[in-house]
């Protein structure tokens, strides 16, 4: 399959998990940018990612960056989550979500509290409706790792969306940036996803982790 | 730390799951028994993994295993994890009980039906009160891979609980069986492992795992 290049916007980009997702993603050739609610902010946090990989990277408001794109990725604070996607929702028609977001709800993170039992990716697609392609993808990789361009990332990505050509799409431009995406079933198993992100930070605590533990699915066949 | 060697019962052994725990548990030198509804099926069971590796495996009700055993493995399916506990319970008075139940609800056990937003082993330490001490463990540990006793499994072990002392008991029986356990946060936390189970299941039909795909935390420094 040929490589695709496409306009991908961060919104939150301005945070680690989005600068590294942006980084990268720059890298691997796509014309990125990187959306906040504040533009001038975004634009400061855009030269300074451009700056270390020598590429362009572009900086927006959140709406801007999302109408420019062709796909978004969310990498906002739980909490901003909701807003974040009702300011955007009419930029995103028939475009991919990928939706990175995690429900950790403070000051205990490290502890699994599911919104009603629910994925929090569930809510979003709800309110984005159908014609918003909203993939859920990213939450186990450490922003740390990701931001470390001089080493691979250890980590898989589990990719979990009703739309499998979005899905698969997502797959690849987790390729793209040197992670193994998975198909991991309809979104509402992303409820596993964003889950298994307390316990990694619960993992990081106990074992004293070093930038961050990750996940791998083992036993998939080579040519899987 | 010395290696302790318990009487540990496997409620509903006769499964596949708790068939393989079992094996490998009396391989490492532990007492093993089966329970079961019947207890004619729990002998029938237990003498069928006794010839396989050569150890003393008892066979009794799952009332009566309970009771003798200082150590309780629940591997039913889900359907039947409130009615086993509900009748040993009183046999658990100051016991661990390690609950490997994963809330699948068929047909589509590919999806993550976590009941009520939260954990089903939370439902069994609420029934089961304080004086039992519950652990989650072995969700997400192929049933194939257990009993295939020439492989060591590639899977880690989440092991999730309120009593940290407990935790850490279960985890040396993961290493006596030459799994990686990792203390993965409160009982709460369960549900990461629960819901990670229904991914790995779409994980072994999209990409034809053989045998069955595990899961492993990555980073974890050796002397961790």
């Amino acid at each position: 399959m040929e490589r695709q290049r496409y306009k991908i916007a961060i919104l939150g980009g301005t945070g680690a998990q989005g600068g590294g997702l942006a980084l990268r993603l720059a890298v691997a050739g796509h014309a990125v940018s990187i959306g906040s609610r504040d533009a001038a902010r975004a634009r400061t946090a855009a030269a300074e990612l451009a700056a270390r990989v020598g590429k362009a990277i572009a900086g927006a408001d959140n709406r801007a960056a999302a109408a420019a794109a062709e796909i978004a990725v969310l990498t906002v604070p739980y909490a901003a989550q909701r807003a974040t996607v009702e300011e955007v929702l009419a930029e995103l028609e028939g475009k991919i979500l990928i939706d990175a977001t995690v429900p950790l709800v403070p000051p205990k993170v490290g502890v699994v509290q599911l919104p009603e039992g629910r994925s929090a990716v569930a809510a979003i697609q709800a309110l984005a409706g159908q014609n918003v392609r909203v993939v859920s993808a990213f939450q186990n990789v450490s922003a740390q790792h990701l931001g470390d361009l001089a080493h691979p990332v250890d980590c898989d990505v589990l990719v979990c969306g009703d739309d499998r050509v979005a899905c698969d799409t997502v797959i690849a431009l987790a390729a793209d940036i040197g992670l193994s995406g998975l198909y991991a079933g309809v979104l509402a198993n992303s409820a596993a996803a964003e889950a298994l992100t307390s316990v990694i930070i619960t993992i990081n605590r106990r074992y004293k982790v070093p930038g961050g533990a990750g996940i791998r699915i083992t036993g998939i066949p080579e040519s899987g």
